[in-house]
């Protein structure tokens, strides 16, 4: 996934973080557009706050996405294109992906 | 920072996240060679468990680094040689960055 929104700038914790490590298998395969639409849908969900994404030349990514609340988290892991597109990551996009569900306590920037 | 490690694999939830996504300046300027200074100095510290590091052509960069508990959180940012590193971070090597300190709850990957 590219880097849509630089770093994210959700409201004070507390809020969720869901950490999606993952490595890619070689080749498109209709990665970049399913990345794309999950971004659009995703983001659209209520409770959404952010969202982080790098991935180096190597094919290690790191995807955080930032939430309200673990009813927003689970609402979204429902959503029936989401389900799709994590088998699609199971199948064919990911050789390995670890996620990670994480309560933010405390955040601060350079400026702060 | 490269990746050092792929992904980390620490042992089962609960522990400790330090999320840090930053915005490079350009140019190296001893940035590398600090990194992987830290990467070091960071991985020895007691209750370190684990290292994810990516950062795309566009700069954005996110490192993942996970620990037992906020005490080993507490130690490895007050460690002198991570203090300077962290002016030097403020003062030249990020134009940006977040700090997100988060406590993961749970666990998941592609073959769990």
């Amino acid at each position: 996934m590219s880097s849509p929104t630089g770093i994210a700038r959700p409201p004070a914790p507390p809020y969720y973080a869901v950490i999606f490590t993952s490595q890619r298998t070689p080749g498109d395969r209709g990665y970049d557009a399913m990345a794309e639409r999950m971004v659009a849908l995703g983001s659209a969900r209520d409770g959404f706050l952010g969202l982080e994404s790098a991935r180096g030349a190597d094919g290690l990514g790191i995807t955080v996405s930032y939430w309200r609340d673990e009813a927003a988290i689970a609402a979204w892991k429902r959503d029936s294109e989401h389900q799709q597109a994590q088998r699609g990551g199971r199948q064919a996009w990911y050789a390995d992906y670890e996620v990670r569900v994480a309560k933010v306590e405390r955040a601060y920037g350079k400026s702060t």
